[in-house]
């Protein structure tokens, strides 16, 4: 009998670190940490005079990486035959995009003094949106001049991505962007701070982030040109040679671990680190994302993963955040589509309407999963936070439709639940008109987790089963996946991320199929759905919706 | 000095009757007494397998009109130099379409010991609504063959007028129907109970219930003909010659009290009884209707009530209840229009959805009063019950639009209030474009007075002045002021409604002036709810509301 082989994965988030150590065999979660960072509003440091921005200190990346890492491994020890020397890779995730402006030798600026005290020398954490019109300039020059650059993101630049963040900086605070050599996604800093080579020039990026976020693709040669960057603003193209030529998927290693952090993680030196990637592209690889299934993270909202052979599907589709080759499984386009809010809808509609605490969704579900399709006569759009995909429009918000005098709370809390599977449905539609293959669907995240009713109204809505995920730590448990690639098959880890995937991910037994008659009902009220959709969200869309408050009444009528 | 001349007011309500002793010289209120009707769910008879049905029994009607009349002169005798003798004359108003199916003499058939237990011999209250199929039927069949009967009053017979409930009655009932001589108002009914002479063929039947509920008119020859009636049933067109030739307005006196009630409610027997009416008309006459002003009956729905000359308005205007010659004032077309929910919206909010008790209006008011115009975010239509004017379609519902995660309470309920004077904006437009005048709008009702906030918001929506009408219950000060003018001039009363409203009506010292900016932004958000409203509420009307959530967003952000 082999000796065990474990992998680990750490998975950097919003508000904490998680290291989660994994049998490369079963993928049976062995051990896990999590460290929360100390720094800001839970790691989030934000500007009281801006509320658009949202920074992380390096620091807290290395303090959580070393305190997850190392508690992880204390739990694992006390397990009879573990050893250290078993952890044949390590992967890695971070949110994204979350670049970080740093030195020559990749050193980020906030750890210099002259810049301690200065927010732009830190991260720039996904959800800064500080750069909102830079993203505007970004996309009408690009549409102008550059048309191909934003096909591939849904037709639109987001505040969030690499480039309205730099170049946010640059007008912001030019002194910080001259001392800046080079910038470097977290998901790219921490592999190479853990193979103990930061330097920009020679650390391997992701081709998740630069392909997703900074309109990196291999046909049109990488990174956008210098030309465009310099119409943005000369300096942004004189920064194009200090940024990168070439993005790698995460089944390539990055390097071996160095005798710094071996030493501060007690695991052997030179073990295997992956390249880096987004959380909710790892998070997919550990739900089993294959050609054919796709992955649903639903949490406070929504990221649709999943991957389609290059010969079969569009390379690009309209309205869809991104399709980048390599950017979930090697040789694969990875296809990133999503809702902007789900779980915040509800949380929404609890907190500030219903004034109930997070408690009150178990009563509000009760009540509402007494209800048949139809029966609360309302229909809502999922746009409380705008539209990702298909509209890719965060001016959107949200409605809602046919409440009576007698419309109660738990109506309206299902009438959003189901907004969000329309909403759901939307996307999954557009993905198989430009021919994805989708033929399973697997859930993962919080709510696929604990909220048993939204599962039931999503497979009723599709008229298609809903299975689970078997892991609750998707996201590291992919990480870890791509540390075992890493580590490859002769050293008892994989060669090929598929099987590794078959190995190590499965579903639970829990499946929640569709029941027809139901079904055919959210039919019906889909169509009314896909009308208010287009009506509201699309330019140049008119309609006659003189029709669709009777409908709803007769529909409600014969529930 | 001249004796003092009082007249008596007697309001029929759904729960109660008011009886209410005016001094006719000035309007005084002198004494007023209320008699909550004794049967039923505070007088109103349901039938629990069949939530359309709402009835009355006619006792209540007798017994709570001599105990309110007799409490309120009680009342009055206590007062040094009142004597019930210097009482002028009676008015009546009642709510309606409440037919009351009636024998040979004009009893009620609810009296006859074979129909005790029989609901459809009772008074079928105006919120009856067991005849839907019937209205439709008569919709559709008035369509094809008498188009001018439905012009009158918005292009549709409703289930609470007085054909549709006579016709089902028929149709469910067809031995009590058989029993019923006649069917009579209860506004006709009461005056003629008061003059001793309830006999079908002998009572005076007013215009108002006639003209807004039963498709009389002169110009046609007063009531539906026998062979349009007798196409919905030839029953119905039996019953035609059965029913009224003409019918009368409010200053035309029914006659003088009789013996009987006199004694019952210890008046001088022959004081003069005024034609009876509406509550909403006269309740419109109380707060000084005229020709130019508005009156705004603003409850949990709305009335609207103006009058105007025949030689200028138009006598039919699409989508408004009814334009009925006399109906209000003599001489004057009345006009009728109204909306279906107005605090009934907001008492759903709050009790629905907030799952607050009455006084938690208070609470939201405070909060939605600091906010400004168009700061929301939101836009709501009026329709949680429907739209009466001007889409009359009881089949609309409510719309909520602009929500972000970050929509709470308060701007939600600030919404519900502007759109409830968006709708009634809509009225007022509808009424200007048809020639009608509208220089003065007076509000009335409970909300007028207890909602600053309300008001304020309907005077920065139109953009006009809104004053309130002094007294807090016009409809039985409308009633009284007929009572006044049936007595006539030279017993001490007015020979002319007008006259007697100078004399007896006024408005209260505040009035609710615009504010130009709070203006400017509400013609903003006024023009898309008016895309709103026609998009979702007019048959074939297209619109790309592509802009909407984008406008609101960017009003938002100005505010």
């Amino acid at each position: 009998m082999a000796t065990e082989k474990h992998a680990i994965g750490v998975d950097f988030g919003t508000n904490s670190v998680r290291a989660l150590i994994v049998d490369v065999r079963t993928g049976g979660e062995v051990a896990t940490a999590v460290r929360d960072y100390q720094r800001g509003d839970h790691g989030v440091i934000t500007d009281p005079n801006n509320p658009h921005v949202a920074r992380q200190h390096p620091a807290d990346y290395h303090e959580g990486l070393q305190a997850s890492v190392t508690a992880a491994l204390r739990q694992a020890r006390a397990i009879p035959g573990f050893a250290p020397e078993q952890v044949i890779g390590i992967g890695v995730d971070t949110t994204g995009s979350t670049p970080i402006p740093v030195d020559p030798d990749g050193v980020p600026l906030a750890f210099h003094e002259t810049f301690r005290e200065n927010p732009n020398a830190l991260a720039w954490l996904w959800k800064d949106h500080s750069g909102m019109a830079e993203a505007e300039k970004i996309t009408a020059l690009a549409a102008e001049h550059r048309p191909h650059f934003l096909a591939k993101s849904g037709g639109t630049y987001s505040s969030e991505w690499f480039f309205s963040k730099a170049w946010h900086c640059l007008n912001a605070d030019p002194t910080l962007f001259a001392a800046a050599h080079s910038w470097v996604e977290c998901c790219d800093y921490i592999p190479a701070l853990l193979v103990g080579d930061t330097r920009p020039d020679r650390l391997l990026r992701g081709v998740c982030a630069a392909g997703h976020k900074a309109m990196y693709c291999e046909e049109w040669g990488g990174l956008p040109d210098a030309a465009f960057l310099a119409m943005l603003d000369p300096k942004l193209g004189e920064l194009r040679p200090r940024l990168y030529e070439k993005a790698y998927d995460s089944g390539v290693r990055a390097g071996g671990l160095c005798a710094e952090w071996a030493e501060r993680l007690g695991l052997p030196r030179g073990t295997p680190v992956a390249v880096g990637a987004f959380d909710a592209h790892h998070g997919a690889v550990g739900s089993g994302v294959a050609d054919g299934t796709l992955v649903k993270i639903i949490g406070t909202s929504t990221c649709d993963i999943t991957v389609a052979p290059k010969d079969r599907a569009a390379s690009t589709i309209p309205g869809v955040c991104g399709i980048v080759d390599g950017s979930v499984l090697p040789g694969l386009y990875g296809i990133e589509a999503g809702q902007s809010g789900v779980g915040d809808i509800f949380n929404w509609f609890v907190s500030e309407v219903c004034e109930g605490d997070a408690g009150f969704h178990g009563a509000l579900s009760r009540d509402a999963a007494a209800l048949r399709p139809g029966q609360s006569g309302l229909l809502a759009l999922d746009w409380n936070n705008g539209n990702r995909t298909i509209l890719v429009d965060a001016r959107l918000s949200g409605l809602l439709l046919g409440q009576t005098l007698r419309t109660g709370r738990a109506e309206i809390y299902r009438a959003l639940i189901e907004a969000t599977a329309f909403g759901a449905l939307t996307i999954h539609n557009r993905l198989a008109e430009y021919g994805v293959n989708v033929e399973r669907i697997v859930a993962c995240g919080g709510i696929a987790d604990k909220n048993p009713l939204l599962m039931r109204i999503y497979a009723d809505v599709f008229g298609r089963t809903m299975e689970i995920s078997r892991s609750a730590q998707t996201c590291a448990l992919g990480a870890a996946l791509f540390g075992a690639v890493a580590a490859g098959k002769a050293a008892g880890g994989y060669d090929r991320a598929e099987k590794a995937q078959a190995a190590m991910t499965g579903v639970k037994e829990t499946r929640y199929r569709p029941d027809p008659e139901r079904h055919a009902v959210y039919r019906e009220l889909y169509a009314l759905y896909k009308r208010l959709h287009d009506t509201f969200g699309v330019a140049g869309h008119q309609e006659c919706l003189h029709d669709v408050m009777k409908t709803l009444l007769e529909i409600k009528q014969r529930a």
